[in-house]
Order: structure tokens, then C-alpha cells, then sequence
């Protein structure tokens, strides 16, 4: 089947140029640019007046952020002009192993979208919690015979790469064996620690929040993956890179995004668009996410309108509205005037997909559960979140466990917990936390970085059972309980971590969640539930909980909840 | 052991920068780039004043074209500051088949020059002649588990791509499924011809001799090699293209370049200085001959000042003169102060040397066997040579047997012959040749593309049985005789078409040669030993002559002599 796009103009991302050609298409590839026409096609599509451009490549993103399945991603991606992301299965490898990773590869198999998997360095990110799963190097060997296994995910690890720790670089050797990437996430490290780091095989960064730091990551020899996430939103901060020496070598990716941001404002057409609304080249933002994003990952024969190439294509009314009308997948329409085409997502092995969404093991929750046996007052530490930051402070303060068990809504202090959930071990922590303002009930999650355990913040013992029962009963998700009823729930039936629900609707139930925070009583400038899901990663400072206990992170050791 | 290199200005080849840093280096690696002392290394050099910059690469040499072993030919090249050279040995493999890639892999393993290997994509080159192997896809197939081995080599059978055939397409895709790189050779294709070629998987093309020529093939997706060999310097021609949005889908390479002229005028440094004094930027020139190099063949970690690369460095006077004081290769000083510090070459295992080196088969010959048995007069086709072309012409005349057995030195015609010389099968044929001027003696060489059989232009049969013979004593090579006398030779007793002399006592040897055709009365404009090599190579139109008989290339089929 032979497709020919005729009067369109092209962006050459080679060049830069505009060029008016004709684009001739044979099933899935492009095979001529140039002088052709009607009688060369099966077909013939005018596309007079708009240009012909290539499918835009998320160079970074975990797709289990935007809480979507692979193929509910795709859906919600293809129309912003997406056909190519390369997808880090970080959290769903932390829970499920390599059945994770096997997962996203099954679930994401002839999907209109080539979802390429960069294998998870750091599972677990670290030894102080209880992950579902040990990813090793041999864990990870055999992936890389897959077609689209690109390489290594983000070696966050970067102290173990400077101290050259063999087993993250088995990890490293066996993708650079590979001929594979290694991709890198290294914020804030700079001259001699960040000379050790690259020299040890890492290609790129997505971590760069300010030119500084971007630059001295080009003169070195890396890529730089400029990130516009829901929550990391660099790209206004990195415009200046869009220009050369520096353009070729940078890349555009989202790294966290949420189904409602993707919904509201895009994908990798929204940094576009902010780009040109910034007076930056379009032609230049394009190749950043065309060409350059495949070459930082040495994909050839994609990213670009050419012979030989890929025929994933988009037809974009302008290059400054970014405005995307058709969309080729593989040479096939997905999307026409804005409009996805109907197509099945991909059948995952039921014995895959059984294992997946039943990732969810503990015991019925009772009130019992949370409660402290503790008599009288004890000086503890308590995490003190921080406003709009990820670190929290340890504050020490001395805690009456003869009033409410510890919990003083006057102080603000709430009591946390982390239940390990993936092998009902019954481990589990409780502690304190102070600054979320809640005055009422309990919020759990099933989302809790990066092992993904039970959490949960509540005024009271009840309400914390109840809570995490619930989340329990959905097989995991987000829940928000008052005095035993339900405000809002989010269920993740998929490992905990994915809604099977369309992205609006996920985008509505999380949005409800939202709202349930203030119910609760937290604070109008507190993220209650995303603060939470970060409150167990001892990889950010200064004070976290795990299953294991509390953990001093600038220190790197558990510490006892009495001082 | 850590050697700093202080004071140098680098040339940052990713940015184009010139930075004031210091470099650090520990074994083969650079380790560091920015702020270190004297107390990081083991030892310091101080090169203030100085430019540093990667070592050049030449992304497309024979290095049998050189006449040189690859031993000699690394002699020749470090000092020009070549420390990286994708080689393609397609004469040799034409002589000895697989054992010649093996030969040049051990000849050249752990080499102060790091030989990369093309492998051969086209031998034979065609089926009209009798090579000394055939290469299929599946004998080339074990190759590329070597870490030197890149790719597959110039695809010159642009027909056989086109129209899809299946032995081609078999080693492009063989190539592609190892994720390696595949060089094209596809002179004056234009258009759909062009686009089918580069849809095959053509990554790059070495034989644009136009601008025009070269912007089609980048736009379309190839990395174009800027050419300067001794007989096609393309260079001047294709300036434009060291300007972007060109340049950085360039890179520099040499094809077929003799020893004196390496000698004489340098390698890939004198493209740069050509550059450079035509007024382009000597930055945008070293960025071609390293990482863009680099690039076009996936290979990383080479061709970068920069923290993990291999210390391949250079240490320039200038970057106007691109005068070469040091070289450092994998992080030992090779070259110093214009001076090669001592090295030994490589053995190869003693079976395969002798193998090599045992490629030339005959019997002895004798003035009969050049005799041809035919009374009176016959219209014949002769090969008449073009001034300054390597095309030839077919030229329809009378040829008189009864006198001088067809030869007419009135008339310029004489006697051609091709002599199988790889299984001594005594397979020749004799025809004519007018053009050359030659008055006297005969011209005999083991050089004749691509099959390199015997090729003998003689004005009468005792002068082409003694110059056949005296090749076939030296095991190879070329000679000049008179009357029995040997007027020049030169022997390459390595497959026929190597020397075992140095670089200088071979380019010595090939100017006597040079000079002994005005002895046999060759014409001034004629190089005859160069023209020779090419009138058995039936991919040049239109009269050629192997041990078969003589091609009309025009229309690819056998002709008789007699029409």
C-alpha cells in the first residue's frame, strides 16, 4: 500500500529547511521525498497549505505518573503529535520485578504508539525499604534481546557510580556491551563528581534546572533531556539552550506528567508550543523533538521525514500554533483532524495481567494496627514537611502518648505509617509527621516512592484502618476516609500504581482526591497525596519512613522514633 | 597512571568552544576536564600555548591503496595526527577472501592506530571476473562479533540495491540487525533512484563530487564524507558543505590515498588545512574529522576531549598551520614533537602471514602463451584509453595478425592480457588496448581492479612473458621491462598489492615506476601503471578486460574479440 502526501511542505530535520516535496509512504516506511505523484500511490492525500513534520519522541517518561495504562497513554498522547516515548518502568518494576517490565512491553506490543523501554537501574532505590522486587544486572541481561530495549534507565545512584559500586556498573557495562544508552539523572553535581559520573558511561541528564548546569553537561559530552513535567517544569528556565552550539545536543521530555495536564495542555507539543511562544525557532524545538531525541538514544531510520525512515508523520496546520491535525503511526492514519481512529489495545497474557493487578498483599487492617504501645511523654523525631518542597526537616519535639496516642491536631502532628504490601509481611512502621494541617480522618495511597508500600497520614487510628482497608479492597489505589466515609477514591488496580480507567476519568478521580484534601482540613498550599508518596523515598533529605523505620537520609542510616 | 595536560586551550568539539581547562587522563581514558592540579596526576605536561584536540579520524580508507602494510601505513599517518581510521578492505578480501579481513584485523590489532573495519561488501565485484574469493553475507556474518568491526563497507553494487537483489540485501540487513552502520558508494544517482538506494539503508555516501550532489544526500537523511584521495581530492569542490546547516552531517576521509602523497602532504590534517586556508573555520573543519566522524559510525566514546572518551589527543602549535606536535593514543604519547617514539608492529599468527603472502599463482609463462593463432586480418573491439579518465572507449578496427601478431605501434595498438594468478587455473585472455603510447618493452602489475589478477600491456610477447614472470618472482607487485631488462619494479609481496618496505622506500620504488613508462615511451599525459589497474574493472564503462574476455559495461555481457 503505497500513500503519497502531496503539496504539503516539509521540515527537513536535517537541515532546518522547509521544503516543498512530495512524501511518498509504503506501509510502515517512507520511501521517497521528492518529485512524485499521483501515479506512483495507491492513494493520494492533499495536504496543501500545512507541513509535514516527524512524530514527536518523549525522550524520558514513566508512564505509570500519568496513572494510565500503556495503551490509555497512547490514546491520550497520539493526538498531541507523540509517537515515539521511551519509558523508564521505574515504579512497576519496584513492585512487580521483572514481570513489571514484561508488562509494559506486552501491554504496549502494536500499540499506534512505539513505546521504547529503558531498563530500571535502581530497583530498589534503595536498601533501607522494602520493595516488591531486586532488579540485578542479570535480572536485566536478558531484556536487552528485546527490539525495543533501548538501554539503561536513569542511574540515580550517582554516589554508587562515583564510588564505582559493582553492581550498578554491571548494570552500566552490560547496556555500553550492548551498544546501548545509559541515561543519566544527576541534579546539582558539578565539575570533578560529575567528570567521575559521565566517565563512567552516562550519556545524558534530565535533571538540569538551570543553563549552568545544562551547559557544563554539553561541553562534557552529554545530552541534555530538557524535562517539562507536571511538577518539573525546566523548560522556561533551559530556553536559552534552543539555540546552537547547544540546541543539537538537547532533547525534549516530560519525565513525570499527569493524565490531566496531558489532557489540558499536551505532551511534547505543549514545550513546543511554549518554545515558540517564546520566540525560539520552531524549527529548532522540532528537531529537539525529532532527530536529536533519536540520536541521543542512537535509534537510526526514526525522527525524521526521509527515505528509509520510519513513516511516523504528522500534518500540522502551523508551526507556531503547533497545532496538529493527522497523525501517522507506522504509515497508518491514528489520527485524522484531530480525531483518533479506532484500534484494540494489545492483549497482555492473562497470567501476566492476573499477577499484575493482584499486586496488592496484606491483611485486613485493624484499628489495633496504628495504635502506639508507648505510655506517658517521649521525646521523637517527626517529620516536618517543608512548603512546595519535596525535603522535610526532622524536628524533634516530645510526643504525650497518654492524649490520642501521640496524635495533637493543636501542633499538627499526625501519625504515618508505611505497610509493606507486596509479600504480606505484616512489616510495618508508624511514626509522626507534622505541617499537613489535615484535621480530619485519614489519606491512604497505594502510590509511595519508590517501593510503592501502603501509606497512610490520619488524625486517628479508625480512620487510618479504614483507609488503608479500602485501598485494599480496590487493590490498590488513593483513598480519602472521615469518620469512616468514603470523600474520594482513585483505584490503581494495576500494580497499585495504574488506573484501567480512561484518562479522563482518571483525570476526574484524581482531581476529586484533590478536593477531598481540603475536606480533610490540609492546608490550601499542601499536595497532600503527592507529598505523601514522596514522604518514604530516603533518597531526598533530610527525614523519611519506610516499613524498616525511620531513615536519616543525610546520614544514610535508620534512626529509632525516640530520640 | 593519570597524566594532566595544563595550560592547553581544548577545543570542545560538541559546542565548538575553545576553553581554557585542564585535561586529565588515567590509562586510555580522559577521566577529567575542567578544574584539576598537578596533585591529581602522576605526572604533568605542561602545553601552554597549545591546542588540544581529539585525534582525527578517517572515516574511509583502503588501506591497500596506500600500498603500505597497516603497520607502515600507522607509521605514516600518526605524525599527520590520524589516531583512527575505518578501514575497508576490499582489495585485499578480493585476494584472499575472509583471510584478508583476518590479516588486516591481526596486522593491525593493538596498532598505535586504531584500524576500524568496514567489511567488504562487494566481492567480486561483478560476475565477469575471476577473484581470488566470493564473500556471502554468511561468511562476513562471524565478523561482527569483532569489537573492530563497524559495519559493512562502501555498497558500490547500487544496481543490485535498487532492483532489491537478494545477496545484497542479505549483508545491508545483516549489517542493520547488528545495529551497525552501512556505507554507501552511489556516484551521480539523483531522485527515486537515489531515494530507493538510501531506503535500503545507506547511512552516507564518500563519492559526491558536487555540492548539489552532497545537499541531496543530506537532506535525505546520509552523512556525506568529504573525499580527498590522491587521484579524486574533492575537497575544493564540496567547501560549501563546512558551513551549517551542512557541516555537521559531514566528515572528512581520503578513499584511496598513495604514500607519498601521505608522505608529502599529510592525511586528514591536510583536509583540514585546505580547508582552513580556503577561509572556513578550522573548528567546524576538526569537528568533521572527530566526533562527526564518530558519530556517522553509532561509535561512541571516541572523538571528544571529554570525561569517558579515549584519549586520542593531539597536542597543535596552531589551528591555522594544524601543525602536530604531539599525539597521544589511548593515552600514550606516540608522537612528541613531531617525532614517532618507538613501537613495535603487531604479529600475525605465521599460518595466515604465509597464507598472504603466498597469493600469487602461475606457472611460469613464456612468449607463447601471449601468442595469438589467428592468420590475416580481423576487424576487432580494442579498449581505447581516454586522456585523464579512467572510461574507455570501444574502438572497432582492423587488426593484421600476420604482422607483429596483431600489434601496430603506428597505430598505438597493443597487446592486453589477463592472467588468473589466485588458484592458477590458467584462465587468460588477450585483447588490445590503444592510447597508452607505449613504443617499446612491457608493463606488468598484480594491482588490477578488483580481482587483481595478472595484468600485462606489452609491444611484444618476450617483454610480456619476462614482466609477467618477474611479478610473478616477487610474489606480486608491478615492473617495467625492455628488451629483457628490468627498467623498474616494485614488489608488494603482501596478497599483490601491499609492501613490506617503509612508507618512503615504496613511494621511492612507485616513482621509479612512474618514471620507467616515458622510458617505454608512454605518453607524458598517461599514468599507465594507474590506467591499467582500472581496464579490468567492468563497473567502468565501456571496453574492460578479465580472464573471461572483454565486457561491454554498457550493456553488463561478454563480447567476443572479433566483431
Amino acid at each position: 500500500m503505497r500513500i503519497l502526501l502531496k503539496n504539503g511542505t516539509v521540515l527537513n530535520v536535517f537541515t532546518g529547511e522547509e521544503e516543498q516535496v512530495q512524501v511518498l509512504i509504503e506501509n510502515d516506511r517512507i520511501i521517497g521525498v521528492g518529485d512524485y505523484d499521483e501515479q506512483d500511490a495507491d492513494e493520494t492525500r492533499d495536504v496543501s497549505g500545512r507541513y509535514i513534520c516527524p512524530g514527536f519522541i518523549d525522550g524520558h517518561i514513566h508512564i505509570e505518573s500519568t496513572m494510565l495504562t500503556p495503551a490509555e497513554f497512547a490514546r491520550t498522547v497520539l493526538p498531541h503529535g507523540t509517537t515515539s516515548v521511551m519509558a523508564d518502568p521505574h515504579e512497576i518494576a519496584n513492585v512487580c520485578g521483572a514481570d513489571g517490565i514484561r508488562y509494559m512491553l506486552e501491554a504496549s506490543e502494536g500499540l499506534p504508539l512505539t513505546v521504547y523501554i529503558m531498563l530500571p537501574s535502581c530497583v530498589p532505590a534503595t536498601g533501607f525499604d522494602e520493595s516488591g522486587a531486586v532488579l540485578t544486572a542479570e535480572d536485566l541481561e536478558p531484556f536487552y534481546s528485546h527490539p525495543r530495549v533501548l538501554g539503561l534507565a536513569e542511574v540515580m545512584d550517582y554516589p554508587g557510580v562515583i564510588a564505582r559500586n559493582e553492581e550498578i556498573m554491571k548494570k552500566i557495562h552490560s547496556a555500553l556491551r550492548h551498544r546501548r544508552t545509559v541515561n543519566g539523572h544527576a541534579p546539582l553535581l558539578f565539575g570533578r563528581e560529575l567528570d567521575s559520573y559521565i566517565a563512567a558511561g552516562i550519556g545524558d541528564d534530565h535533571e538540569c534546572s538551570s543553563v549552568q548546569e545544562a551547559k557544563e553537561r554539553i561541553r562534557k559530552g552529554q545530552r541534555v533531556m530538557i524535562r517539562q513535567g507536571t511538577a518539573a517544569p525546566n523548560l522556561r528556565d533551559l530556553l536559552p539552550l534552543m539555540e546552537e552550539p547547544w540546541a543539537h545536543r538537547c532533547l525534549l521530555v516530560s519525565d513525570d506528567k499527569h493524565a490531566a495536564d496531558l489532557l489540558n495542555n499536551g505532551h511534547i507539543d505543549a514545550s513546543i508550543r511554549v518554545a515558540v511562544q517564546n520566540g525560539k525557532n520552531p524549527a529548532t524545538a522540532i528537531r529537539m523533538a525529532t532527530l536529536w531525541a533519536a540520536e541521543c538514544f542512537g535509534l537510526r531510520g526514526v525522527g525524521a521525514i526521509a527515505p528509509g525512515y520510519t513513516a511516523d508523520i504528522l500534518i500540522l496546520d502551523d508551526l507556531y500554533q503547533i497545532k496538529i491535525r493527522d497523525v501517522y503511526q507506522k504509515g497508518h492514519m491514528i489520527v485524522e483532524n484531530g480525531r483518533m481512529l479506532p484500534w484494540s489495545p494489545p492483549a497482555v497474557h492473562p497470567d501476566l495481567e492476573k499477577n499484575i493487578r493482584s499486586s496488592f498483599h496484606i491483611n485486613v487492617l485493624s484499628e489495633k494496627d496504628f495504635y502506639m504501645e508507648q505510655p506517658g511523654v517521649r521525646r521523637c523525631h517527626v517529620i516536618r514537611l517543608v512548603k512546595h518542597q519535596l525535603i522535610t526537616e526532622d524536628w524533634g519535639t516530645d510526643i504525650d502518648f497518654g492524649k490520642e496516642n501521640g496524635v495533637d491536631l493543636n501542633r499538627d502532628i499526625l501519625k504515618i505509617a508505611v505497610i509493606e504490601r507486596h509479600k504480606n509481611t505484616g512489616h510495618k512502621y508508624i511514626g509522626f509527621i507534622s505541617g499537613t494541617g489535615m484535621k480530619r480522618g485519614a489519606a491512604a495511597s497505594s502510590i509511595a516512592h519508590d517501593s510503592h508500600n501502603l501509606i497512610i497520614i490520619g488524625t486517628n487510628e479508625a480512620d487510618m484502618a479504614a483507609a488503608g482497608n479500602q485501598v485494599r479492597e480496590m487493590g490498590g489505589g488513593c483513598v480519602a476516609i472521615d469518620n469512616g466515609n468514603i470523600l474520594a477514591e482513585l483505584p490503581l488496580p494495576v500494580s497499585g500504581l495504574m488506573s484501567d480507567a480512561s484518562a479522563r476519568t482518571t483525570a476526574e478521580q484524581n482531581q476529586k482526591l484533590r478536593e477531598s484534601e481540603r475536606l480533610l482540613g490540609v492546608s490550601s498550599d499542601v499536595e497532600l497525596f503527592m507529598l505523601m508518596a514522596f514522604t518514604s523515598l530516603p533518597v531526598i533529605p533530610h527525614l523519611k519512613i519506610t516499613t524498616q523505620g525511620l531513615v536519616d537520609v543525610d546520614r544514610q542510616q535508620m534512626i529509632p522514633l525516640y530520640e
